[in-house]
């Protein structure tokens, strides 16, 4: 049960954002622009970027819808968005991608972990600075992002497939007029 | 020097919102309205909880800038934002605050760290579900702003004569079109 009284049947970070709607609009905005507005990072990368730091923070609503929009922007490819979850170092993706990861994984410790030599590892493998600022960026967003929808104890579907709908939902409509479906089935 | 070529001479946040205009506009759509828009917590009383969230994040810019920006609205009592940071439990404010500090907190070590017995005390003290839900977000949002600032290694004055005004204006004039007084004097 969540610490407070949300609407009901609304998934994760959905039940605060119709609760509390004048955050929900900045927020919303946010993520429409991290994730899905004009940028020389695809989305599917950016996606994997904030599954990435949603599983490093714990964050299970998170993790789970996020990877299902990137495996979405792949093609379905849902075996790599879990292996990016598992050890992103070992995973068929680009040099690149891996640095910018790496980035993302310390800005989840702290801001203070990113070292110039993360920056310059990202750098030599082609990075640019408005990858590198969005990739910070997309992370300390996911740092909030996870902790909202956790330190309220919002309630998560465990059912795949709901999932797996979201997921295409938010690849294909993204998030500024993001509504679930219907209300998805919740435990009392 | 920061680990991406920025606007010179922009303190902390404002150099990458100054960079980035795209993901600005939302960055201070939602401080505004966290930390200034209609509420029965205080500017003040949300100032110092954004505060004590960068204190504990160790983010230089931010607590020493909300931090004035709280004594501002505060009648300039810079010595409560001390006492907040450095102890809150013994500091002269409501029971009421203290819970709600509590629970910002736990959400800034990360959000599972939200008990059902934090919230218990917050109601038992007199808070009401939107300022816990509020509560949480600012701890939430502040955990990015933090590592955003401190991710991109952004330069930050030292001069406590520069966050004095800056808090002034801050508190004054709001976040959504807050450029800093004058580019200050940075250091090459």
């Amino acid at each position: 049960m969540a610490h407070i009284t949300l609407p009901e049947g609304l998934p994760g970070i959905t039940g605060p954002m119709a609760y509390r709607p004048e955050t929900a609009k900045p927020l919303r905005a946010l993520a429409e622009e991290l994730l899905r507005g004009p940028n020389s990072l695809t989305s599917g990368e950016r996606e994997l970027i904030a599954t990435y730091t949603s599983s490093q923070n714990d964050c299970y609503f998170c993790q789970t819808s996020h990877g299902a929009a990137a495996a979405h922007h792949l093609g379905g490819n849902t075996e790599l968005v879990d292996r990016v979850k598992c050890n992103f170092e070992t995973a068929p993706i680009s040099d690149k991608l891996k640095a910018l990861l790496a980035i993302a994984g310390q800005v989840q410790k702290g801001g203070k972990n990113v070292t110039t030599e993360h920056i310059a590892c990202a750098r030599s493998a082609g990075a640019t600075d408005i990858e590198i600022h969005d990739t910070v960026l997309i992370a300390a967003a996911f740092c909030m992002y996870n902790r909202y929808v956790d330190g309220l104890a919002t309630w998560a579907p465990h059912d795949p497939a709901a999932y797996t709908a979201m997921g295409a939902r938010m690849a294909e409509h993204g998030y500024v007029n993001f509504v679930p479906a219907q209300p998805a089935e919740q435990p009392a």
